[in-house]
């Protein structure tokens, strides 16, 4: 983990490191075929639990989750649309996009007329296959590229989707980590698209590899609950089947797109000024990383359930290009060549970053508050002169101590000063050495190899 | 009213519609001479009688009024400037506004110095005839275009104003539509000025108009107080007459400039921040038409007397262009000329508007406040895909249910949303039709003809 | 005091007035050997005894003063390096400067090389001697412009330093001027710097003449407390002593640097909104100079001390060009051409203005306060017209009849109105002997000569 540097030097990112193990989950969990409930899933959680020991939920289709229901299970085994020469002109095989999710099942001929009906495509993007879903109503049908269309012949068709919709379960899997408090940051991605490689994929690999990084932290402040799961239906599940705990919660993140070469896009949670939508701010500010930040609003990923008002818990989005904003967006164009490894190993070091202000992010007593302490019989002030690097350190220790009154966390101390949480944490960590400040209450976490 | 087109499509305004009807009506009031007493003031609440039940009041001259008297009341029948060839040099019958209002009588013969002392024009404007007023220091004088003053020849001048100030009454109008609560708005216009068209009349007229409608709405959340007063000491006078009752007022406006083809200007209560100061900032946002926002400056119409700081009522002025901003104002170019049927009907709309906010404005309980609830089986959600229109309402939809946590009226989510209010409202009933949302408190009104 | 002009009209400034006073009094203290101890202290306060009584404390080496203790006294008589041939080289007595303060005493030769690890030079202003110091670690050191660096020959040098080190005494000197309140103002200086014109000795004669020019107030709301005293060590000593009575301050100001061109600067106190912040910005921004505002930061002067966070007084620093801004700061360009009489006077205004608003910044309460009074009765109001200026009052009449409500201050007035505090305080000084106003509780102030 060496080469995980997180103030983002030149050079760094063609070395190839944790992004080329990143890219190379999301290529084995490409051809998967998921949808919100099925094998898919089942197949993506046994992959995941090579590397973590997440636990794998099976909820019962029919169990009422708040105001919903757990669907039925879908299943695929094939899927194709031929001509009258036995030709298969539309194949499952080929891609698991060409056939809606949750297709009811359908063996039958038609001609073209009645096939069309059915039939998805995007002509702004004639090369591309659409991604399409069904869950809520039951319908069948296939996407395919525009090209594809406009080359079908008037001929009949024999259409088959081998599909089931049956009762079955709703899987997801879940990974805590302890730490020393009970208080939790939870991280959350959703694993119900198939062959997506931005939306859906570089959020897994990202949390996965998360957690194996965390799961490395001698001490860990906080407890961190990795949820994998089916988006939308996923989250009502686990937050209904888990309500009692959710007070916990004190920071979280939904992790969803983070593989493309955008800028970074954090939505804010509900609240507004968490001190996880502060964090991140800080994090991205210093990143030297391009970045916008946008207020919360109902619509996007599951920080839609956990920032419901009966619930409004402290979870914000962090991704890169967002939903919707590119035009790969829920097309076969969201592929392996789409994500890269140096785009997903930039996001988790961000995300890292994001973990080591909220684990090192104490509230502190300066000891001696009246007047400033003499800093030069400490070894901490130069006797004559000083170069510009360590009159800024000089700078962080006085802000450190003038703003240390009990009052103002080490993360609002860098906001004031405008210095970055690790000049700031630095100083504190000095200060404390030297008993002129003491934390209040804080168990601090160190990334092994910093 | 089916011409009452509030979102302002273009083609709208050149229908003849109520803008006719409140043109006309100025017309009618405009040769009165009024004053802030006086026969004028009578002969106008009596034309405006014929359209809506008000009760005139008649304040005796002398009564105290806070720190303020009743003045004697002021009444003229003719007025004139003669010269030796007894030709009317100066005619009062020509135009009301050549005699300085308040007036003390006078007849007698005078060179032309000593007459150029009490005479007053506009260089500037050569013209014009200026609107002058000497209410409360007894003084007498003719205003009169520049152009006249420069022709007045040296020669001995009859001067004659038949006026008489004596004991008398102070008259005002005021109307009073009852609501299902006693919780008031106040709609405020003076009636103090002669034939000045956009300054007086179209305030007047404005405030009947919206009376009239508001008056046909089958049920009203507040009751609707009309003041039909004069300026400044008709406001004190009324106030003075109810204070026991301004706690009722929960919203104002001050209704004047509202004639002519300048942008809007809402200058906003003393409080500033008052609900109504909110609503009709948000309904010119969402107008279309240009405005501006100011803040609250002690000077201007009745405004200033209803936000003296021991009243402090949430009182804004919702005009055109502001007094002393265009140089018609207080001129004779303040005339029916000045005035347009499409320029009223447009701030008739926008006044509609402010009404159908505050009736509507009520806050909201979440009824499945943890996680979304499901839209799709209520009909509220498209299945595939979906126009953008459709989307719209369905954020519409999604914000609602977000800041639906009795915390956050209609207009406030609006707000956050960069929605309308009409796109929240609906989205609110279709809610609450679907048994999703239960509004805190309100009773809804809605225009019949909408 | 006929000259001090408040409202800074031009032609003003050239004549000769307090800035002549002003600089005279700088000129006599530049020779003067200052640092944090010693007889250049003794010297400077004795002279500035000349002008007011102020009491000169003494304080014995090794007191204990929060964290830090009182250090010996640092004097000096005569310091050298000659060369071979007898010559000095390096005179003190050409400039106090050419020592580094707190030398320690050596008598020794020694050859270049060594030589050159004691001097001290500013490559990029090659004929400016920079001024160094090195208070707590024991140490020696010349001071010289870079030419001189660079025509020493490699000779056998003879060095000489006759200072001494010893117990003895920290000087500084307090002034109390009393109010009639307990409650104080600060002001506050440093007196430590050897000849440095506009840090230091333009701050010293400023506090002087502001004392003389306060002293001379038949009435003062506040109390004031000027402190003469060697920065950091001298305003720790002072609240370690003091500790009881800090609490008195109501409102502080550090002055530095307001000898030069430059445009002012205000660094306001760590509170940020406390009345002094609001104050000098309110000066300054009606004062016609240009100048700037800064938030606090840890650094700078005694501030830093007062700003602690286990103290927190509202205290602030206005000066001109702040510390370390101007290419001079800490070098022999510092001197007596740098600072200016014109720029003194103007400076000693802006302090003397920020002190008619402090005293005069009452809170009102109209005691009519249910609409407007009738000003005209009271001769406050133009019967008709009436010119621009007149209006301009007449605004700030009405202004301070609205707000003053017992939650506005009359600087809060002027805020909100835009007008400056001596229009607002003519306004509220008219209403009040025409009896519509009272003020809470304060005691007024007038300079004798406005």
């Amino acid at each position: 983990m060496n080469g995980l540097n997180p103030t983002g030097e030149s050079g760094f990112f063609e070395i190839a490191g944790v992004g080329s193990a990143m890219q190379r989950l999301i290529a084995e969990l490409y051809p998967i075929c998921r949808s919100i409930t099925g094998n898919g899933v089942r197949k993506t959680l046994e992959i995941l639990r090579r590397s973590i020991p997440l636990e794998v939920h099976e909820v019962p289709s029919g169990t009422k989750v708040y105001d919903w229901i757990v669907p039925r299970e879908w299943n695929i085994r094939d899927a194709y649309v031929k001509n009258t020469k036995g030709e298969r002109v539309i194949d499952f095989k080929k891609s698991n996009l060409h056939v809606v999710g949750y297709s009811v099942p359908i063996r039958r001929r038609m001609g073209l007329q009645e096939l069309r009906e059915h039939l998805f495509s995007l002509p702004d993007h004639p090369d591309w296959i659409p991604y399409r879903t069904s869950y809520y109503k039951e319908n069948w049908g296939f996407c395919l590229n525009h090209r594809q269309i406009e080359a079908l012949e008037n001929d009949e068709y024999e259409v088959c989707i081998d599909s089931s919709l049956t009762e079955g379960h709703l899987t997801y899997g879940e990974y805590l980590l302890p730490g020393k408090t009970a208080d939790e940051i939870l991280i959350s991605c959703h694993i119900c698209h198939p062959s997506l490689c931005n939306d859906n994929l570089s959020g897994i690999s990202l949390a996965l590899h998360l957690a194996m990084l965390i799961a490395r932290l001698p001490v860990r402040r906080y407890a961190y609950r990795f949820l994998f799961i089916p988006g939308t239906i996923g989250s009502i599940t686990w937050l209904a089947r888990n309500e009692g705990q959710v007070g916990r919660i004190r920071h979280g993140l939904v992790v969803t797109c983070v593989g493309d070469g955008g800028r970074f896009t954090y939505k804010k949670s509900r609240r507004g000024n968490a001190e996880i939508d502060r964090t991140v701010q800080h994090v991205l500010k210093h990143s030297g990383h391009p970045y916008v930040v946008e207020d919360f609003f109902p619509y996007g990923y599951d920080e839609r359930q956990y920032c419901s008002p009966g619930l409004d818990l402290p979870v914000g989005c962090l991704m890169r290009s967002p939903h919707g904003s590119f035009p790969e967006y829920h097309t076969s164009a969201d592929d392996m060549e789409f994500v890269r490894p140096e785009h997903l190993e930039v996001s988790l070091h961000v995300y890292r970053q994001v973990i080591e202000v909220l684990e090192g992010n104490g509230v502190h007593h300066n000891l001696n508050p009246k007047c400033e302490p003499q800093l030069g019989r400490r070894g901490l002030y130069d006797a004559i002169g000083g170069d510009s690097n360590r009159k800024l350190n000089q700078m962080a220790l006085l802000w450190v101590l003038n703003l240390s009154d009990g009052a103002h966390s080490l993360l609002e101390i860098g906001e004031v000063a405008n210095l970055s949480f690790r000049e700031i944490k630095h100083a504190a960590d000095a200060l404390t050495r030297s008993g002129l400040l003491l934390e209040h209450g804080a168990i601090t976490a160190a990334f092994p190899d910093d």
